[in-house]
């Protein structure tokens, strides 16, 4: 990989600024929880994997800061430096997931100085757990990958959205460097244009081919045969398999059921939300009618027209003709078949 | 209506140059079929029906420039202007369609001058009867629309894509103007963003209650009952109700099929392609990589990505509820029911 999403530095957790991405390359060296928060927030920071890393270095960035304190100031700044991150954003349950992790190995007994280095030991240890999973994730997902296909993928769920290597992304990179000819239609994903501006990054760093297409051009091709499989990441999964993912899979989702095309779906067991018995209960974030209105500060749109934007929607699991998780593939995913996965 | 899309202007062509739209109102004053064809190309007009419009009066200015040529340099210079704008967009039938009007009037055994006074009144005659037709069209498609409903709408089958009231849009506008409570999903369409430009911009003159989202909304919100019946316009429709319109239409059909949502299509007889057998044999524009690569001189893609552009695509007759033409509504077309249409 030629550029690290976010990097711990020694009591700082650098980011690289996605929002101003392929035109500038440049880092934010963030040094507090409510820093992290808001780099989550607005994006310079986003994936569900890479939230949930960077919640948890939002943590040990926090109690480094704080580890000078007495116990009894360490203890109420520390819970407040976990409600800001969990309340950065709503939809991708990695974020909760992580902050319960640092939640569990913090010991209240211990002094600060000590919770401070068990804490950033346990976000090192999500950080370096992701790339592998995503590493996994990508040995099992290219099995399903013919020596030669067209891979549409939607927004960017690649290095950029983890801690490196990619879910979606990753299983395509890893299918590549085993020398399949891979070719990728990437969506631009409107209104942030992940796609657009991380996805074709990426791909092209590595030089895997890739062709970019407006959202609304992926049924075209779909009913031309020029697509083969679909491969995404999700924000969070319920416990009978639906997917939340970045607006639009939806309709992908519904486009390759018409054409009887697979639609994968990569994500770690981290994005699995057991307690979400299904879609209807995953929290869907609406952002701000700027995003939709136009793009970084252009406003092409009618003045006065209201705006709605909804960041994500949901796939229900009959869509879905696989999970692929690094602890396996989950064919025809439904209640009994993760249930299984999480007693396994 | 607050605007003329397109006005004759005594041996000028004007047109409201839709490029611009809505941050700057601007017309262009053509003088020449030439400067015609560049505008259709360019898409300072657009919209099946009033790009038709545009090329009749294209051959009446041609008519008027050149009448004081004696009758062997009129015919190959008139000759000429037909096929520099037959040339101009290859998808939407309109523009032949008008063009074989103006050539079914035009009488090579008169001279220049009483050929000009001809083709400007055949000119004249397509345009107001778009308008009338549209009006027809209105008053059909409203018996459609519930008293209370929200409508979804593509791209801009609008005034501005017409010579008044609009197709699709002219349907809403009825209905509208009858007191039904209609409200509008526009989608913004990329990538030249006519439903975020264009359409929120005419229906927010009217005060139709319109709200915005991105192309890949759409599925969202048919998920969540939001959305009552999906009205569009058309480019060219085969002979067996196959339907040629703005990339992303086709979508939006097997969404509304999939949520069981009537999809309907508002266009005039003169969009219906009879020599097409169906959608496989209209011809699809591919547009130029800039246009997906950002918006308007400002690039946000990956710079060395490849690209794609069709500028259409065909929603099969299987997924149209029905065609509102000026002669009567079409449910379920089909060849037969077609044909019917015409030997009426």
């Amino acid at each position: 990989m030629n550029f690290e999403t976010l990097r711990w530095n020694e009591g700082r957790l650098e980011l690289l600024d996605q929002r101003l991405l392929p035109q500038r390359i440049a880092h934010l060296s963030l040094k507090s929880a409510k820093e992290v928060a808001r780099a989550i927030r607005e994006m310079a920071v986003r994936g569900a994997p890479a939230i949930g890393c960077a919640a948890a270095f939002g943590i040990a960035l926090e109690a480094f800061r704080l580890k000078h304190l007495d116990k009894e100031s360490f203890l109420p700044a520390l819970d407040e430096a976990f409600s800001i991150l969990s309340e950065s954003r709503p939809t991708a349950v990695n974020l909760f997931w992580a902050l319960d992790r640092m939640k569990a190995v913090f010991d209240p007994g211990n002094d600060p100085e000590t919770s401070a280095i068990m804490l950033e030991k346990e976000a090192k240890s999500i950080f370096e757990r992701d790339v592998e999973d995503n590493l996994e994730m990508g040995r099992n997902g290219s099995k399903l990958l013919p020596e030669k296909c067209n891979v549409l993928t939607y927004c960017n769920a690649g290095a950029l959205a983890t801690a490196g290597h990619g879910t979606a992304l990753g299983v395509i990179r890893t299918a590549f460097s085993q020398g399949k000819a891979v070719s990728v239609f990437a969506c631009e994903t409107r209104p942030l244009l992940q796609g657009a501006r991380l996805t074709a990054w990426e791909l092209a760093m590595e030089k895997i081919p890739t062709t970019l297409i407006c959202d609304n051009m992926a049924g075209f091709f779909m009913k031309k045969g020029e697509i083969d499989l679909v491969i995404v990441g999700a924000d969070r999964v319920a416990a009978n398999g639906d997917v939340a993912n970045k607006i639009g899979t939806y309709t992908v989702a519904v486009l390759a059921k018409r054409h009887g095309i697979p639609f994968y779906v990569a994500c770690p067991a981290s994005t699995m939300d057991m307690k979400a018995s299904s879609g209807d209960e995953i929290p869907i974030e609406e952002r701000n009618d700027a995003e939709v209105k136009g793009y970084r500060g252009i406003e092409w749109a009618a003045r006065d027209v209201s705006v709605r934007n909804p960041a994500f929607d949901v796939t229900p699991h009959d869509l879905v003709t696989a999970l692929i998780t690094e602890k396996g593939v989950i064919m025809s995913p439904d209640a009994e078949k993760l249930s299984a996965l999480f007693s396994s």
